[in-house]
């Protein structure tokens, strides 16, 4: 049902301009450099070319098309909004001024959707930054490119109220790699709303996890209702922001939502299989984990490591209920121990967590792995790939994927440093594997995929 | 005490090789590359010339000297000591298998510190990474430099024991440009422990904020008794690790650790004015807001943004005591809203957080800052600097700066983004900005601002 708005054939940009600070110019430059490859129609009175595009003077000019964008300020969006409507399968105005800012704009808003209803157009925004689609090539949004990134295609479809927030997390998560299916952002939500983006790539091939940030639920029950049902064949993911009273009115200012008791909704989202983030951070490190990782719904986890300090660490945030996860350290098998000390390495602590010191090679992390994953007692692995000693090399990471994909136990890779790190963890991203820069992110990780079994368990029952 | 050790105007290595995979070749190297101006002095029984440095023969052809660093395996360690500890007022002896490896180890250790002091030498270690002292260019840590940083110079003394954990920490903080006074690593601590270090750094200039790493105390009351003093003029941060029943297991056979209650610890670190941190991002973290930030006792945060939802999740962190810290959102003067409203950003929404949104120019944020500083009913600032909108520019740092160091406000900094804003954030750091790449890194850090006004307040009266 929306695929004609993540994967249009045909795209009209209304306002096209010539000016790269306005945001008429910045879709059609977007539309050329993502990649986009179906019919482009720009639309300005003035008529022209823009970079290369043939610019229309009038919408009646043009085909019917798949997705309209307005770039033009509220009260020209209203008075083209027929014209535009009868042309489109969708139509993404852009500008702010409308409901956000009083009874006066409410009534813009109001009358943009009757319009699209007569003509059977579905709307995203108004008030938004609009929607990135990494594998069509689609993206309305207005960030200078030469201080930020736009992520790659991926698995996660991110559908956000706030654009911003939504923006700025992708551009940090994109640094390592991560990509996006979609993202869509809400805006003001006149018309399509979360619930049926959310049934719609609960269905999507592309997709294998959704998150959300919300402010307000358009329809909390009716959500629920779809999230019980999506989260049983695909993860999800929710930041509500808006959880604490002052949150509610901060959220209540910026996008006008209502929220309502967040017991209640933590409540919801539990009995519906949501699994819930509390900031940009969690809300892509969990949609990872979930993307990528198996779940697990034993408790015992097993932790290998070449830095004995970092393993300490781990198995308090592992245990710890209060400031942890409250999973449980593995009590390794009496031959699992056997085969590390004396076919594998004799010099590691053989104890969980495995330290296996600064002397750890390649192959010692490929018998310690191979050794855990027969292990009945072991639910799970933390595996921290350190790349600062000598005798670890690139290949870790292969071995880790090896036994990430042909293994039974869930991995999860933990890797702290600098530059030289943060490639390792793109390398480990691109490989499906999920890996994290510090030992609470890791942690916090694993206890994701232990959840989604749990939730998995009590749905499908 | 020990400023020979910090600052040694001569150091011998003994066990140079000219082996570029032994830590006997990689010491002498870190001198050379890391800006030591000190005499070096080489011992090895083959002679020659390693890098440049003449090798001496016999440790008996070389003057007294500050700081010995010994390469060699435990036996030849031992074997050596006596004539190195004739010649030095410190020694480090690198190698593991030493008393964490048995009573077989311990009796070597033993025999090692009878020498020490009998001859009024002191010891860092054995079993350790030693040192590294980024202005004085002492560094006997052993990783591989193309896949690793080390820091420069800073105002954060770290000590540790575990060494692993501390260089992967300092090589993570190393990519915003963090710098350390000092790092030691304390090894098997058979004689230089964490409670003179601390006294030490206590009266350091160098020095603003001591971190440290420990498994277990040398002597509790001790450390409590100094830490007491030092943390009226000097933060402490401690990250405790073994805090859980499991995660102490782990740490007694890391470093032969014996923890006690970690509700104790908790106890004795309130009462002694340590903050504490529970894994290594929180350590430096909480450290560069220490040592960079002014501590402010009220409890009333105003928040500048130019994302709501940013503007959102902060205030829920800030507010909540479940997931958050318990502080405030301050409620804006009438005045500061009239100024923000008709004179700096009429398109701002003045509640707290005050969310200027992605039409915001660095003027703006002059301007809101300025205001906010004026307002009697805030305490602290929190204002995030996201440079993926087109107004906004490298400017805005030096706009933060002057507020930082001109205001009387306390400031933090938020930043989300990839490569630019990594870039920034390395900008704020090098001006003496405390600046974090989340949300919920930046707000914690303020929090602990909080706390050291009424650590202070609570020793002080």
């Amino acid at each position: 049902m929306f695929d004609s708005l993540i994967s249009p054939k045909s795209v009209a940009v209304i306002g096209a301009s010539h000016n790269p600070s306005k945001i008429g110019y910045v879709v059609l430059k977007n539309l050329a450099t993502h990649g986009y490859r179906g019919e482009v129609y720009p639309v300005n009175p003035k008529g022209g070319e823009i970079l290369g595009y043939r610019v229309y003077r009038d919408i009646g000019e043009i085909p019917p098309v798949d997705l309209s964008i307005i770039t033009l300020p509220a009260e020209l969006t209203v008075r083209v909004f027929e014209d535009v409507a009868r042309k489109s399968k969708f139509i993404i105005p852009i500008a702010g001024g409308f409901g956000e800012t009083g009874p006066e704009g409410k009534e813009l808003e109001n009358k943009i959707l009757e319009i699209a209803n007569r003509h059977g157009a579905r709307v995203i925004g108004p008030n938004t930054v609009g929607i990135y689609i990494p594998r069509s090539g689609v993206n309305t949004a207005l960030i200078v490119p030469e201080r930020s990134r736009f992520p790659g295609d991926g698995k996660i479809a991110f559908i956000t109220q706030s654009g911003a927030l939504g923006l700025l997390t992708m551009d940090s998560f994109a640094m390592y790699g991560v990509g996006f299916s979609a993202f869509i952002n809400l805006g003001n939500r006149v018309d399509v709303n979360e619930n049926e983006l959310l049934r719609y790539f609960g269905d999507d091939d592309h997709t294998q996890v959704v998150i959300l940030y919300i402010e307000s639920f358009k329809d909390g029950r009716e959500f629920m209702r779809i999230a019980k049902e999506v989260s049983v064949r695909k993860p999800i993911v929710v930041l509500k922001a808006g959880r604490t009273a002052r949150g509610g009115k901060a959220a209540s200012l910026h996008t006008g939502a209502l929220g309502g008791s967040d017991a209640v909704a933590d409540g919801a989202f539990k009995q519906c299989g949501v699994i819930r983030a509390y900031d940009e951070v969690e809300l892509v490190d969990y949609a990872r984990a979930l993307a990528y990782g198996k779940p697990f719904s034993g408790n015992r986890v097993a932790v290998v490591t070449s830095a004995g300090g970092v393993g300490v660490v781990t198995t308090d945030y592992i245990e710890s209920d209060s400031r942890g996860v409250g999973l449980k350290m593995a009590e390794l098998d009496e031959e699992t121990k056997r085969i590390i000390r004396e076919e594998v390495v004799p010099f590691a602590s053989v104890e969980n967590p495995v330290d296996m010191t600064a002397q750890a090679s390649d192959d010692d992390y490929d018998g310690v792995l191979e050794a855990l994953n027969d292990d009945p007692n072991v639910d799970a692995i933390l595996v921290y790939a350190l790349f600062q000693t000598p005798l670890i090399s690139e290949r870790l990471v292969d071995i880790i994927e090896k036994w990430h994909h042909r293994g039974k136990k869930p991995i999860v890779v933990g890797t702290i440093g600098s530059e030289f790190s943060m490639k390792m963890l793109g390398e480990f991203e691109k490989r499906g594997i999920p890996a994290y820069p510090s030992i609470e992110r890791a942690v916090k990780a694993l206890r994701v995929l232990h959840d989604r079994a749990h939730i998995l368990g009590r749905l499908i029952e």
